[in-house]
């Protein structure tokens, strides 16, 4: 039976919810179960809900860790039905209905996926130590890490082509994280650190982007995809179209037969979704992306539900549902009134993703908006993306920390958080280490 | 010749003022030596600045990283005549008036050591992995983490004792240090991670403070240090006096015979001065401080000076200087002006501490005060505390995202940071990987 079984006693009888992942999917699932008669347990690896849309201010110095994490226990903290555990998942049985972690083994009625994605390489794994992705706080302390060293190396490198390399950054993949990532290490660079350094010149430095297709942000509007490439360019970020990574190693990039010395180099081209999903036993697309029923549970399995980048659903016009977060936010909504419906013996209702329109910010004076009924560009819209973003942090106080570094950083042209932070401890000791495992 | 006399060569004719270490004594160096025409040269392992009296805070997440360090590189934009290596010092030479670092060889013409103390073990060099020292970020995000999995791995243990031993922590070394983290993790437990598990109950945390001597806060009147204890024992916290560590593992810390189980230990008991000390070829004491003269320079070499934690100095009264940061900013500001008489040709001064008092905190309504005219302690000693550590914290921003955290923390119970991040990358990443080496 399952561990937690035996020391919750007097709850044992209702119905289990599992719920993997407390990102945007996970926490509206479990929150739409607030007053529902289940038993819900959340299981993540990491202890904090992360605002992914900003974790690129966290990689060029522009927000703090803690202002876009928060810790899912505290944001759970008042919903009494919930348990979390902090554990990776290492197993899913769907035929004896078990979720087998590094420590716990728990048994579900209903299960909800919403692990998300990584970055992927196109099979070019080894690229990985030399263009690290951005999905985790983790991450995107390593990529300030790298950004923030590479100037210090320029500062003390005697040859010019040494000082060259340092200084040249190469972004891949033009969607929105590496729109938004060029357009601020570009502004780190020209701007922030402008008074800085004695041997150097950041205004020296070299941003560019690389995208594969013949424009940028290809997921929105033609016209807004020119309008946020004038706007790079205007930041100076030299971006190049229809160019092709071949080769990444520790010293340069390869692109479409040219070599671009650099000593960074950041991965935002491709995501892989989360390896669990292949262990349902039901078809994933190239991505991993687990094929949905219309309803988000998986085929063979009314009880199973995937959602958020995890799955590959189709919307009733057949394009596929978007990997953004409102799309995770209403799955996971979505899943838990069908858990709902399930529990009183009517039929599931189809998912429909509402699109209410899409942003991409480039820089602090610029952005895109498509809203549908509007579509805009320029200052207004960053004002707009910046309302919006400060609107969906978790938490009122958050909101202002976020709200009082960013005037501040607008005034000032400072940042909140240049910091190097060394390597911390070992991931065996962040393990929970000899716990008792039962099943 | 040096490595960057060839790079900035209208310079070159000015006398160099090498600083190793950007901490409170070797910034106030670089500052007290900003109108005069030297070339100041700033050697620091870390890009930061770190304010270390609230680094507890940062380990109890009470605040977060960013909060309490800011870029040695912006503290001192505007003084023109300071360079900032982010390097690694490896080697003196005294005699050919050499710095060496991972990357560069300096010449100085002055030469200010201000590079602290690390933690030790008294010879227990194996007692580190499992009993975390608290001197630099990197120390403070470690013990976090395991401050924060130890409630985790506690609620997912079944066995009683197991749950027992994770919710045991204990913190060794009855010093500011020791004291202000064993009251901020009760506060943790006991106010902050009250509603947030559903298995344990925090306040069953037991926060066991470790002191040989018998008293804690020794260096305080002992008025104070008996107010300071009752304040620790009403915030629950186990403080047992008189007590020996003679063992530590990964399962238990043994003490004076008693073994006590825990996960999670935190030393706060010993420093050892940077080991550079050493290399100067003059006599250091048990803890690897450099006997300096009463100018703070060092025997034989007038143009070497050693300040803060790294330096033992003897006041008038023939007491030691202590190490604190009030002390190292002085000394710092002495050396700089020494150094002026020195290229005046005049004759250095006796440095003269100037000891305006001291304080410690406990928790979040109390704290001691030792101000020589008026000693006090409680709700108003907090106050007066948080308003000077406030006061001190060094720019406006941080000041007011700090403030702002407090208020917050301490009108809702929560907390800023507690977040658990994982390892972020391999050390050699943030080397300056081959970077041309000339001398």
């Amino acid at each position: 039976m399952s561990h937690t079984s035996g020391t919750i006693g007097n709850q044992s009888s209702l119905p289990v919810v599992i719920i993997i992942g407390g990102g945007f999917g996970g926490l509206s699932a479990a929150r739409a179960l607030a007053n529902v008669a289940v038993r819900i347990i959340l299981v993540d690896k990491s202890n904090h809900h992360l605002f992914q849309p900003l974790l690129y201010q966290v990689a060029t110095s522009g927000l703090a860790e803690a202002d876009i994490a928060e810790p899912i226990r505290s944001i759970l903290r008042n919903q009494r039905n919930v348990e979390i555990f902090l554990d990776e998942v290492t197993r899913i049985n769907t035929v004896e209905k078990l979720v087998v972690t590094s420590d716990l083994t728990l048994h579900y009625d209903y299960l909800i996926l919403a692990c998300g994605a990584r970055h992927s390489y196109f099979g070019k794994d080894e690229w990985e130590q030399h263009a690290p992705g951005l999905k985790t706080l983790g991450d995107a302390v390593n990529i300030r890490n790298r950004i923030l060293m590479a100037f210090e190396v320029a500062e003390k490198a005697s040859a010019p082509e040494e000082r060259k390399r340092a200084m040249t950054f190469v972004v891949v993949g033009g969607g929105p994280t590496g729109v938004e990532t060029a357009g601020a290490i570009a502004e780190l660079a020209y701007c922030t650190l402008k008074r800085d350094f004695r041997h150097i010149n950041p205004a020296e430095a070299r941003i560019i982007l690389i995208e594969a297709t013949s424009h940028i942000l290809p997921t929105f509007d033609l016209v807004l995809s020119r309008k946020a490439l004038e706007q790079l360019k205007k930041l100076r970020v030299d971006v190049r179209l229809n160019a092709k990574v071949t080769r990444i190693t520790e010293d340069y990039v390869e692109v479409s037969g040219i070599t671009i010395p650099t000593r960074t180099v950041i991965w935002a081209a491709g995501n892989m979704a989360s390896p669990l999903g292949s262990q349902l036993g039901v078809e994933v697309d190239r991505q991993g992306r687990v094929m949905v029923n219309a309803d988000m549970s998986i085929p063979g399995h009314p009880e199973v539900f995937v959602i958020g980048d995890m799955a590959f659903a189709k919307r009733a016009n057949g394009t596929p549902v978007p990997g953004v977060s409102p799309a995770a936010v209403q799955a996971g909504r979505h899943v838990a009134r069908n858990i709902l419906r399930l529990l009183n013996g009517i039929s599931t209702k189809h998912f429909e993703y509402v699109d209410k329109g899409s942003m991409a910010t480039i820089g602090r004076h610029a952005a895109i908006a498509d809203l549908h009924l509007i579509k805009f560009s320029g200052y207004f819209a960053w004002i707009t993306w910046a309302f919006i973003h400060l609107y969906f942090l978790i938490g009122f106080r958050k909101r202002s920390r976020v709200f009082l570094s960013w005037v501040f950083s607008y005034l000032t042209y400072t940042t909140t958080s240049r910091i190097i932070l060394p390597q911390t401890q070992q991931d065996d000791l962040l393990r929970g280490r000899s716990v008792s495992k039962n099943t």
